[in-house]
């Protein structure tokens, strides 16, 4: 750790790899003999590896959720908000493990990466992934710790489905589940966009059918219209308007097409910027998970008996101004629980931010995320 | 008429063309020296002229609004449900004009008709135009058929902004503007999801800087792309849930990127079937139209300085469920009005459909829209 960054900051940190060579088996069937995950940890495993904290991400995130990997970088991991000595996930106190999820794009096995059966890239080959399998292969990490159970899992959006399947699917080893902004299942809306963001990637002519590696080309403007399309359903409406309203990059129209308004240049350098770092694939691949979670399908329908086999504590989220996963969403999930006979805490967080507020240092959401993670480690005696 | 149709429709209808050969000024600095308006009219024009309605479309609407082309006809106009005899716009007591706008893509001069001056398709070339541009070309419509004053100036979404600009720009010349399911201007969040529709369209390859006909193509996946973004919104998250839910079109997991989900079925016919038969130029201009749309602009921001000069009266209908121009749109015209001095009706029907409920004939949504119109006809002795 570094003087140079703030003192609530966990600092320097650098990714490890872990290669995992049991084969692992996929909800589609298919088998990947060998995978790696690469990962970061902040904070000290205690003796009784009692204290530890999984962390999920989201849609676009990956491994590096708090801290710098250099002097010169310029931002931090992308919950630094929430990771840290004396944040609500106290690196003091806590032992923190976040990793990138299979398929994904920045350093875990994934479409980007070589198949070592074949010895080329896995590109569109790459099988389907679900939030099951996510769960299944994290397992092997906690695994590779010694970590017979987690003092929480913890995750925002997609990351909140992760820590919710880990309640139903490995009960044992974990305490508490933290489900931010987060959903129970997508709606017919949420499926609507996903399938307009693929749809976008998928008719880029520099698509290939998933193979524009091979083209020595990649469907930059698909991507970028997904990530646009994605953007705007991360802000609310109010926040939009906060930050762009309908001021205009020059002094009058242009009476054209191109780009006139500040919301629309803040969303192309956006897409631009996100379509020269991420995967297309992976990007596919994080859609279709979102689309098919869905716990309580394996049962009938019923939510109430999905969650009955969970023995952990809860804790849900939800932001006011959420329109993609919104407080309705979260209190179907806790009305489930209830009647689960689960422990739940619940809390819905008035902010601006839309779906993106999951990631802002709102007061109240601080507060409330610390006095949480305060009474995990006063229960464990950390 | 024929005896085939429900008593309650207009019957066979056809639409007329009228050529305007004295120059039109438009507000981008450029001069069309000779345009054609298409239109539609429903009803009988009393001798005292006093009976006129003018129906105005929104994005993707055109001239014909009720009735049928032909005995063959599936689908009547997409505003019958409000336009016919004993309905809303009870055409036993009104005269109904709808046209097909300026720029439009269905008969009216516009992006995919020959520009006389040079003997080439306009294309690219055709300016854009604003709701102020399609008022005054509206006008010499009225003028054409000796309708000094209408009795309403009528239109939902894209249309309702034409009503207000008609009340702003040519006060002496309606008794009623009817502004329904729209707002007094866009929000950011609006702009984006229009800049990203025109971005799907400009990015394809197909678009060829919208010289696409010259190249024999069309963009048909920009333009499907565009035209899915757009349905959601039209849709409320409700609405789309009820219609679709999670139901998947075969029974299980294809554990792949195709069409899985009712809902992505549904879209992807939708925005197909539009790609086949709207102008790609055109969907540019009127989302561009949209943007710009904004008459406090003129006056520092101030909407209720911009409303002074108005002398009409008011009835401005809002939707629950529409989140693309919500109730709280609708208000901030109506406080606006009120501020002003304006007679203003405001009514907020509840409804599940989003946007799309100022097309649907939601009961309540009728009745008052019928008692207004009754209204209108008392006080004009019709």
């Amino acid at each position: 750790m570094s003087g140079s960054f703030p003192a609530d900051s966990v600092g320097l940190v650098r990714p490890h790899i872990q290669v995992f060579e049991e084969p692992l088996h996929l909800d589609c069937g298919q088998v990947l003999d060998k995978y790696e995950l690469i990962y970061e940890t902040y904070g000290e495993l205690n003796a009784e590896r009692s204290n530890a904290i999984l962390i999920c991400h989201a849609l676009s995130g990956d491994h590096h959720a708090a801290g710098f990997h250099n002097q010169a970088d310029k931002k931090p991991g992308w919950w630094d908000s929430c990771i840290g000595p004396g944040k609500p996930i106290d690196t003091q106190v806590f032992f923190v493990v976040c990793l990138n999820n299979l398929g994904g794009c920045n350093g875990s096995t994934g479409p980007n990466k070589v198949n070592p059966d074949t010895g080329d890239l896995y590109g569109p080959t790459f099988p389907v992934v679900t939030v099951q399998d996510w769960v299944k292969s994290q397992v092997r990490l906690a695994d590779m710790f010694g970590i017979d159970v987690w003092a929480a899992v913890v995750g925002g959006s997609l990351g909140g489905m992760q820590a919710l399947r880990w309640s139903l699917d490995f009960p044992d080893r974990l305490k508490h589940a933290l489900v931010i902004a987060s959903t129970p299942r997508l709606t017919a809306q949420n499926i609507a966009f996903n399938e307009i963001s693929r749809k976008a990637i998928t008719s880029d002519p520099e698509f290939h059918d998933g193979r524009y590696f091979e083209h020595n080309t990649v469907p930059t403007k698909g991507l970028m219209l997904a990530r646009m399309i994605g953007h705007i359903t991360y802000l609310s409406d109010e926040s939009m308007g906060e930050k762009f309203g309908r001021e205009l990059k020059t002094d009058d129209f242009n009476f054209g097409y191109g780009v006139e308004f500040e919301v629309e240049s803040y969303l192309n350098y956006q897409g631009k910027r996100f379509s020269q770092t991420f995967d297309a694939n992976t990007y596919l691949l994080m859609t279709r998970a979102l689309d098919y979670f869905d716990p309580a399908a394996d049962v009938g329908g019923d939510l109430v008996k999905a969650l009955a086999r969970a023995t952990c504590d809860y804790f849900v989220v939800s932001f006011s101004s959420d329109w993609r996963f919104s407080p309705a969403r979260s209190e179907q999930l806790v009305e489930a629980l209830v009647k689960a006979g689960k422990n739940v805490s619940y809390a819905e967080i008035e902010a601006p931010h839309g779906h993106d507020a999951f990631l802002i240092p709102t007061p109240r959401y601080l507060a409330i995320f610390s006095a949480y993670m305060k009474r995990i480690a006063q229960v464990l005696s950390l």
